[in-house]
């Protein structure tokens, strides 16, 4: 679901208007969505393999803190890389202008074609795109290259939201086993906290994303319950 | 890791010409990455709270067949909602230049004028753009929303790749435990191996993407070894 949100988040045609907000909403999402989803899963398919709660609390509580610093830093890492990334190529753009002048104008000239400018518009065109160096590179980053600048300070903030929403998403159905006997008990009552909190969160996460809202709320539950149910198989087999 | 990963897809500048190897390579990369890290660091945390190997494989594979199936599941009906998104809005553009086409000029003429365009150019190119529907709507989808026509065969190939990847990823640090009598010398081969294989697919992912190889090497070790070191703290916090 990343994958999805990562190419609203960059394409956003009004990245100034809601960047704090909406970028954070989306890296609780990104969080959430699989917070609730492995360490259910993990924890399901545990109660069918072992006698005691407190195991699948300790591998529960194990798993929600290396899938919550390993998104999290991940995610600071790619952010950083980011960040690295567009310098790098913003300084070679600035080179580029100034040393092969003539390749990099060509380029101006073919995009202005994909585009479907005209021989006569695109000629007078690529002499103001290609008249203060500034603009020149500007263009060619967010044209040639489709890179808009990150924000530097974005990717301590993401990391630490998605950890955050990924360690909250994952208490929720690993609590049911704090306050019940058996792995069996917690199971039943972890699995219907769960699936309720995948359909209101699958349903407003669609909204969010402008998708049709119940087919969304559907979708999440089936891959939380998939997901639970083939762990559960495979536990169940191995301890026999 | 992924937002990065799919942010350089999105805006590969040449997507023709090897979308097929680079898409899957990319998901090859997201199931490792994950892969490697999370189940590493789940049977790290559990070897420190139990006695018993055979626990920390049956709650590996549980969290790998879950984890797999999330991330495989989720990244299919991730790429099914990006098709259908891409369709709502090309439907949606059609509607706008017949319905108000003046306020679709106007939007042309806004992104010609960000680009960095004169009055006088714009006012042709504007027309220019504007006189067949099929083209100006393909220049509102790419340069008013950014998207590009998803393939609608690659979510499925995607969702396979990334589970696959993923799985194998989860295998390589398991594996140690399946050779080994107790879970204490289970963890020191699997941190072994498991180091070993964040160092050369950090090295290579960052070769892949055009960053500092030697520092993703590191970057990804440390991941994994920080991820791994809190779940083993926490699980014996929580098991004693």
């Amino acid at each position: 679901m990343t994958d999805y949100l990562a190419s609203v988040r960059v394409h956003d045609p009004h990245p100034e208007d809601h960047l704090t907000s909406s970028a954070m909403l989306q890296d609780v999402v990104i969080g959430l969505s699989d917070g609730l989803t492995v360490p259910f899963a993990l924890a399901a398919g545990l109660s069918g393999a072992v006698a005691s709660s407190g195991l699948v609390i300790t591998a529960g509580l194990a798993e929600i803190v290396a899938g919550s610093i390993a998104m999290g830093l991940g995610g600071y890492l790619a952010g950083r890389t980011e960040v690295e990334h567009y310098a790098a190529e913003l300084a070679r753009e600035h080179r580029e202008v100034v040393e092969v002048p003539d390749r990099e104008r060509a380029e101006v000239d073919e995009l202005l074609a994909e585009m479907g400018l005209s021989d006569s518009i695109r000629r007078q065109a690529v002499s103001e795109l290609t008249a203060d160096p500034e603009q020149w590179v500007r263009f060619m980053m967010k044209y040639e290259l489709g890179l808009e600048e990150p924000d530097p300070r974005q990717a301590p903030k993401s990391a630490f939201t998605i950890s955050a929403a990924y360690a909250v998403g994952g208490l929720i159905p690993l609590s049911a086993y704090f306050f019940t006997a058996t792995p069996t008990q917690g199971l039943v009552w972890s699995a219907a906290i769960t699936l309720v909190c995948l359909l209101v969160f699958g349903f407003f996460k669609s909204r969010l994303t402008g998708q049709p809202a119940v087919a969304g709320a559907i979708k999440m539950a089936v891959v939380g319950a998939l997901a639970a149910a083939a762990a559960f198989g495979v536990a169940r087999f191995v301890s026999r």
